[in-house]
């Protein structure tokens, strides 16, 4: 076979055949030799051997052709696999070309679980500044102050000398009125601070690394191009801005963010290796592992990661990606470890383990807990929504510093008088998983001991709840009903933000509160039926961490609607497939919940906000249109632009490019016919217009432009130099026929990743519908009512 | 839009307009009223109400369309959605097809997990049964019958005297040559009745429960029809003959078929529901999650499950059924674990916990035993398809009875002698991957203990092996090249034969000695560079149980070239994720020694050498191949067989389906201009004339048979009466044009499930592509060498 395989690189030819070039006004010589002749496939001299350094990239905000990137793909790779048979230097380029990906994945978890580690420990001594500073050495968070400290037990340890707080430090006294005025003072200040900081860091230098770019990085692994959004910059400026806003105290999570940087270091690494630097599709799959990374750092969750991945943020997840990104994930959870922030050897401050089992009637408030997390889910997404939508519309976008300065105002100062809020989130989170095993000083621990109970072990039955346990609960609401209002407003401004932990943290007060409050109904009233199988006196038989966890479980689960990932995530964190099932019952039911009240969760709703055009794989297109319906142009409109395969002039051509904005135009054998011989996009047409004029004899506005395979029959001698453009011609277009469903058509779309499909009937080129007419047909069904498509 | 949409739903119109009955000859009126005639669609009248019963469903041995089935399944939720708005039970209705997804789940989650259970407690019995039998109650196996005696200790455990071996019980000695000799002929007296009765009910009831299953429900869930392969009847068969097998002492498991029962009982609950029963398409979902069940009863890993179904057996796997999987894998392991089989709350046999960390060193070993499994893969896959190739071929395959009773005959004589290889492959396996305790007992464990340790406890150091020892590496070494052999010669008959166990055992024999030798060259030369930063006198620092697990790791991988969901059932076996590097180690390494031999695994090579129309997703199909290569017809071959809109006549229609086997014709304009409008399925065809010719008045074979839209001009009044078959036809046939890379063809055909694709060129029909074509072109490259190809 000899015809050209590989419409995209582009070679011009001309045809230097017929005219001789002084005989024709306009045509100026430049001795360019007529000895390509030998050449029977129609190209007669192709005058452009080196590609384009444009060709086969993307303009910004442009969707990528994943069909296109994936043949160019198998053309790099053959040429390569060919080479390789030519010398042993080519056969090792080969081998290290088939290696780079595992060598990229390699870096990506080095370099992810560094940062996840590095971000830990500034977080942990940062937060920590805002109380205090420890004597010994500054750079030491309060833990890390009070390791060194011999004097240090579990019940004092939060008042190792070597840690002091900044009142005691500067006016020497630790107690009293005015040492907590000065103490709250300084922590709002440090927080306003941070927070400026982080703002104005944003602002400057990388606008791209604020919020958290989970609905942007899934919109890229969809196909969209977002110039800078994966950069250096934004690596560094979301890295250092993530520590600045967690350590600030705002309800926001590092997790988000995380998969953000992640995704950058993978971006970077793509960059070391032109197989993924060029290809924007093979780019995606290393950001799709990058995602799985991220969040296997973020949560100490490898296997949770990949399948993170896999259900929330990928779009084209080939089997060979699965394994890599599980490859990536493990060697991010391992450099992790060995960093090993928290002092522990565990990957995350709420790893938990629990020693009394759940029992059946437990599953009651699991599933109410679950009703919760799926309430607390479509309030937060309506509102952030809201909230989100004013600040795009109104004023309050125009002032984001001012924004987060007053945000964080408000948090420091209502945060702090509550010990559940002042402390970070995560290791608020951390107590309330906790078990109260014997050794715990926390206040939530205070229970009324049996004096009978010679010494208190690990496994400690149910007991009254003392004083400590009653404000605490106290405490709890409140600091409830805070971050359920204030993580609203939080989400969304200028500075990195996650909500997992926020999410978390509103389910494990939530949970901690219920659990308590079964525990000790299962104490004062053990003879009550339901309690009189599983609770007897003097038996652990309710696990308030586990509530906490289960809360968590199903608010995570009502913001994102992850469903099996979060399972797995949290069966990583406690490591037991006994605890399984309650998970999953609240996570289940959140959802269903949650669901109720708006199928799409924050990461959608955030897309649909921005007008990102993505289309989500799990939406089921269910109306009864055709492609006749979606397809452009409308009965009312004016005819398709299309170019003619030998009837077309540059001139033609070039007022088509600039009276349109179409990213490409459909080519037929003629005006009449309609007939559809094949696809050329306006970026290589622009290109190679411009080339030809410059660089081709004879190629003036009334030459005729030919995409046909023959040589162009010059009538006469004088008639201007054809411009024959069959190279660039994509001569597999896809193509639908008018009568197909838009169900079928949305189902190809999303699974060939596809920008365009050319509508036909009987051969005959009716129309075209992009990606962008899909998504707009497909919100506008959404919005109609149903029956009446149906039916009419 | 007054277009019919569905072109599947048959109805036939007859023109009762031109002509008076009484005119024409041939035709003979029964009364039809002619008052249809409001309907302008083109559908003159429509006499066929009733759908057929035969049309939407697929002859056995065919391919399914998956975007067919896909829009059947969305017209039926579309017509239940539109009925719920009617009345309440309408209502009712189409919540419970909502929820019949997770009833259904449920249901196979219950029945896998309980058929599991009684499997496993049904192959304690019978494998035991082999070496004597349980006093107290004669279904106890030996094990559940030492519970209950008194003076069990763990030394001694094997010596109750409930328990008696058949020597013991007929002769009264348990002790000398004779009751040796007599419980070895037992033995093997009982293995091959276990393996006759196997092989003759196979045989007699039901010839599809033989093998492991796997390679055909790959088969079915890309695609393809193979009637009662999942039937009640297999079902039953499978169970039964499955715990035979396995107790016959055969080296075989009983994971494949676990994978296959568990399917079975999806397709059961399939039929239960109308959702899933009619929908080709939608069976293959349950049958996806059924699949993840059963690997999840297998081994007692879930998540496992879920993704073994998702990386090795699954061709469509939506999200939803992912959550839907984990689900009832769940469901499946609880069930199971609520029976218990073992005893120990654990869903297998070989859960494991090990104590010590390993050290980077020993992933020197680690990835010896990686190249160890490839190796084996690769030899085992060769061997073992020569062998079933020789018996496809040769007389051999004509006396599977008589080759399963020689087998079980000569496996049961090899192993009795043998200690490691007389008990059941699982139970080997467990011994193999334990690590020695303070109270084991196994001759694995006959360590010469410093008498100096006061009392041993969990964490015992490294000591040097003793004579028990040194024979079990003996022993084992014989185990280990009897598995390897006799393995190959086993799986494939006519049996149910899982590959998983015997794969695993031959691993963590090898890694067991490998182990061992570690452990003692650590211990006698702990001054060595290599151990002395890590294995001091008295440390614990080499764990030959995690050797054994390692091994059994990599030599699965080899076989099934499993990666994620191999490394993730391991890490659920262990339940740390401290393993999870040598394992993945182990795991990479092996798959990349065996792809080295051969790019496929045994399920695809065995798909292969049945010629099952498989396209598998993994395959890179990197060829330079265009659509015109391999499309029907070539060009020495006949015109491709078309049918005209309006111009063949019935007669010619029953000729050219008399004289071709194609599945369906495309419908042209003409056959001068060849411009596509559709395309006829041959069933729908055949039945369509069928029904016409008996029901239709004036159908006879000069017939005109029109698929126009508009309504057929009749030019005489008694030209017979036209048949207008536009219902029939699909208006939305998938067509590529001729220069149409094949490699996205490919993708084409394996991302949206196509049977066929017929091919353009500017929208003229030239050909037509189906699945054959493409499987047929994909060997004919892989076979070729890929330059000549390339540059011809």
């Amino acid at each position: 076979l000899s015809v050209s395989l590989d419409p995209y690189l582009l070679t011009i030819a001309n045809n230097k055949k017929n005219c001789i070039l002084s005989l024709c006004p306009g045509a100026s010589s430049t001795g360019a030799t007529p000895s390509e002749e030998m050449n029977g496939t129609g190209n007669l001299m192709d005058f452009l051997d080196e590609p384009f350094p444009d060709v086969g990239t993307y303009e910004d905000f442009h969707t990528i052709d994943w069909l296109r990137e994936k043949s160019r793909d198998t053309d790099r790779h053959r040429k390569i696999t060919t080479k390789s048979k030519e010398s042993y230097w080519e056969l090792i380029k080969s081998l290290l070309d088939a290696w780079s990906g595992w060598v990229v994945m390699l870096l990506i978890g080095m370099l992810t679980g560094t940062l996840a580690g590095v971000i830990d420990l500034a977080v942990d001594w940062m937060t920590d500044l805002k109380e205090g500073v420890c004597l010994s050495a500054f750079y030491y968070s309060h833990e890390q102050c009070c390791w060194t400290s011999n004097e240090t037990t579990f019940d004092d340890r939060d008042k190792c000398p070597q840690w002091q707080k900044w009142a005691e430090l500067m006016t020497g006294h630790s107690e009293g009125a005015g040492a907590y005025v000065l103490n709250y003072f300084l922590y709002v200040l440090w927080a306003l601070l941070f927070s400026f900081l982080a703002v104005s860091l944003v602002r400057v230098f990388a606008p791209y690394a604020c919020g958290s770019g989970i609905p942007e990085i899934k919109t890229i692994l969809s196909g969209f191009i977002i110039r800078g959004y994966l950069g250096k910059w934004t690596l560094l400026i979301k890295t250092v801005t993530l520590v600045l806003a967690v350590s600030s105290g705002l309800s926001l999570g590092k997790e988000g963010p995380l998969v953000h940087v992640a995704c950058c270091c993978g971006n970077l690494f793509c960059s070391l290796f032109s197989k993924y630097s060029k290809n924007e599709g093979k780019r995606r799959e290393v950001l799709s592992a990058a995602a799985a990374a991220g969040v296997s750092v973020a949560f100490g969750a490898p296997i949770g990661g990949v399948l993170f991945s896999l259900e929330e943020v990928s779009y084209y997840f080939p089997l060979k990606t699965l394994w890599r990104s599980f490859f990536a994930a493990l060697v991010a959870a391992f450099t992790l470890r060995a960093i090993n922030p928290f002092g522990n050897s565990r990957l995350v401050l709420f790893y938990v383990e629990y020693h009394t089992p759940w029992y059946m009637a437990e599953l009651v408030p699991f599933i109410l807990l679950g009703v919760f997390g799926g309430l607390w889910g479509a309030l937060f997404i309506r509102g952030n929504i809201a909230w989100c939508r004013r600040r795009k519309t109104t004023l309050l976008g125009k002032y984001p510093v001012l924004e987060v300065i007053v945000i964080t105002g408000i948090t420091a100062v209502l945060a702090f008088p509550n010990p559940y809020t002042r402390r970070s989130t995560s290791e608020l989170i951390s107590e309330l998983f906790n078990d109260c095993g014997a050794l715990e000083s926390s206040q939530l621990c205070d229970y009324v001991n049996n004096p009978n109970m010679s010494r208190p072990v690990d496994d400690i039955p149910d007991r009254p709840a003392g004083p400590g346990v009653y404000s605490a609960l106290w405490q709890l609401a409140l600091a409830l009903i805070f971050k359920i209002v204030i993580t609203i407003f939080t989400f969304g401004m200028k500075i990195p933000s996650g909500l997992f932990i926020p999410s978390m943290a509103v389910g494990a007060i939530a949970g901690r509160i219920v659990g308590i409050a079964v525990e000790q109904m299962a104490y004062h009233h053990h003879d009550w039926i339901i309690f009189k199988n599983w609770c007897r006196p003097g038996a652990d038989c309710v696990t308030p961490g586990l509530y906490a966890m289960v809360g968590a479980a199903a608010c995570l689960g009502g913001v994102t609607r992850m469903t099996v990932s979060l399972v797995v995530i949290m069966f990583e964190l406690t490591g037991g497939l006994e605890y399984i099932v309650p998970l999953m019952a609240a996570a289940v039911t959140s959802k269903w919940v949650a669901d109720a009240f708006g199928k799409e969760g924050i990461y959608e709703s955030h897309i649909q906000l921005n007008g990102y055009p993505y289309l989500d794989v799990r939406d089921e297109f269910t109306h009864r249109t055709l492609a006749t319906d979606v397809m452009r142009p409308r009965r009312s409109e004016p005819p398709l632009a299309v170019l003619t395969q030998d009837s077309t002039t540059v001139e033609d051509v070039e007022t088509l490019i600039k009276d349109t904005d179409y990213n490409g135009f459909p080519v037929v054998v003629s005006r009449e016919s309609e007939r559809l011989i094949g696809f050329v996009q306006r970026r290589e047409l622009t290109v190679a217009i411009k080339t030809a004029r410059q660089k081709q004899d004879g190629v003036v506005s009334s030459s005729v432009v030919y995409f046909t395979e023959d040589n162009p029959q010059v009538a006469e001698a004088c008639d201007p130099q054809p411009l024959k453009l069959r190279r660039i011609l994509n001569l597999s277009p896809f193509t639908v026929t008018d009568h197909t469903p838009m169900e079928t058509v949305v189902d190809i779309f999303r699974k060939l990743g596809l920008r365009q499909c050319l509508v036909t009937r009987s051969g005959r080129l009716l129309g075209i519908i992009t990606k962008k007419d899909v998504l707009r047909h497909m919100a506008q069904m959404m919005n109609q009512d149903p029956e009446s498509i149906m039916f009419n």
